[in-house]
């Protein structure tokens, strides 16, 4: 694959991660960022301290503050902005842009108010002259292990599979490895409800609960996220894959994840503004959780431990009773959700 | 439901921790096995010290090295013995069972040579007449959680939904849950497949890899073991549940899980038999990985991380490069096993 430009939008812990993954694959990579200090941080220092405190990164990396400047012939443009301003910058992008390009994003949230996933909020915001279908990049992927190239695995999904394969093949390396896949409602919604169930699983842990009780609360998640993803048009076995089971594996197992942190702070009995003041990142479990414990409602889908962490977050409801309460329904079967 | 007579079969780690589940829902348990102190220990002292050096059983439990008097009036029996003796302690039930009984197992693994599911073993050997269809217990549980009350949420499946009920009911109560599956096949071989995925798990965190790649080996080798399964005639979903993804997350991320430990000491460079010699108990992944090996061989299925562990324990390959050849494996797309 020739020299790529790509526009990485959100210097983030991950847009910084992926950024270096392109820049190690012989790309030009532009970060776009709106704090002046961490972008005059990025060009002279070639360090993003608020996320790494020790990685220096290489000086071919550039940074802006300038949204024009990032997108001048770009090829691709990723987005890594959190949920809540995806399409605040997706309007900015529009306005910007004079060709088309590649357009990939890989954040994990769904759209407070909308609902909507942020592909779709792409597609509203970007008239489709200037963009490819739009190209989900999720899975299970620690910043702080892919910024060390630690190998990572994760997916590359859109309902273009030629654009998915160029994505593929733009990130791809000896540590950094693309699977494609079609279904972006699968990849995008397993990206963004499994963080409800991280916060479950840390929350289980806060309580003192051991590894058995962490993995029935992830597997019934999984299977309750999954009954929400089909109701939503996603295949099941998606669930399965990177984005999914992998996904929730690494953000419900890893103290490094800050969904998992919340939901073990939410355990020890910490209270919710605490805990976004202690953590000073955001935590996108738990306006998810909001989000998907309304879709719920609106669509009838049973969705307990969702329900219970809702409860627990936006209700002041007791975790502990809350969350145990799927102990104490009725008898089931696996797979009521088929 | 009304006090049941239970013939638990093989008093290690799981079989005493169930054993007690059943004793705490009020039914009469009598644990059957061959090791004369073990027995003896059990009876005068109720503690089972080869596995739990302080748990002090209820000493309603009763123990016995007289097969016919475990079986005698018992309304159900419970085979947790190691997979490479199933078929021998089938054949005696068989020899000394005189009324039909609900017959279950807990055990995980194939038969090597055969390549046999457990509940193929326990119907050709044991007369229709004297049992229910098989039903396999199987789902995310560490013993030790189990012995201490924590909370565990398994399955129960059976080709006889009303035989999975039973059991669902017999062993619930408010720490131990059962959810009913009929895909016997499906639950079966993920119980014994994910074994192999655990080994390889521990190898990469022997090797010194982060997360992402140990989430990575999970995923990706639960679509290959998802692969096999539904070649074998499973259902994918089955997979997802709690004795697949379930079990796949305590086995493949805790330091608890024998497999685990092994794929850590192989991946530490530690040679196959100081390894089993070390631990002392049965590492059923290390046996199923040779079975599952030779099914993929015979029917043609696509296992890249089965083979490289394969290759690691019998053929002697360097453990990094084996596991590690799936990083530069062609581009593929996630589903390819659809």
């Amino acid at each position: 694959m020739s020299k790529q430009k790509i526009a990485v939008l959100g210097p983030g812990s991950w847009g910084t991660a992926l950024a270096q993954v392109l820049n190690d694959n012989g790309h030009e990579v532009c970060l776009w960022g709106n704090l002046p200090e961490q972008i005059e941080e990025l060009n002279s220092q070639h360090k993003n301290t608020l996320y790494f405190k020790d990685i220096v990164l290489d000086d071919k990396i550039k940074a802006t503050l300038d949204l024009e400047e990032a997108l001048r012939d770009a090829d691709a443009v990723l987005f890594v902005v959190p949920t809540k301003v995806t399409r605040l910058v997706a309007k900015q992008v529009a306005e910007c842009l004079e060709h088309k390009v590649i357009m990939m994003h890989a954040s994990k949230g769904l759209e407070p108010g909308t609902h909507e996933r942020l592909s779709v909020i792409l597609e509203e915001e970007i008239p489709s002259d200037l963009r490819s279908d739009i190209v989900v990049v999720s899975g299970p992927s620690h910043a702080e292990e892919t910024i060390v190239r630690d190998i990572t695995l994760i997916t590359a999904a859109s309902k273009d599979l030629e654009a998915a394969k160029y994505v593929q093949k733009l990130f791809s390396n000896s540590y950094f490895r693309l699977y494609t896949n079609t279904d972006v409602i699968g990849v995008e919604t397993a990206g963004a409800l499994k963080n409800i169930i991280a916060v479950g699983a840390g929350a289980l842990h806060g309580l003192g609960y051991g590894d058995n009780a962490k993995a029935a609360v992830i597997t019934r998640g999984l299977a309750e996220i999954t009954r929400l993803g089909v109701k939503l048009g996603a295949d099941p076995l998606t669930y399965s894959g990177l984005s999914g089971v992998g996904d929730l594996i690494v953000t419900g197992t890893s103290v490094h994840s800050r969904n998992w942190r919340a939901g073990d702070a939410l355990g020890r009995g910490e209270k919710l503004e605490d805990i976004e003041r202690n953590m000073g990142m955001v935590i996108e479990g738990i306006s998810t959780t909001k989000v998907a414990y309304e879709i719920s409602q609106e669509l009838g889908v049973y969705m307990p431990i969702t329900t219970a962490i809702y409860k627990a977050i936006y209700e002041g409801a007791d975790v502990k009773e809350s969350i145990l309460g799927m102990m104490s329904n009725e008898f089931r079967s696996e797979n009521e959700w088929h």
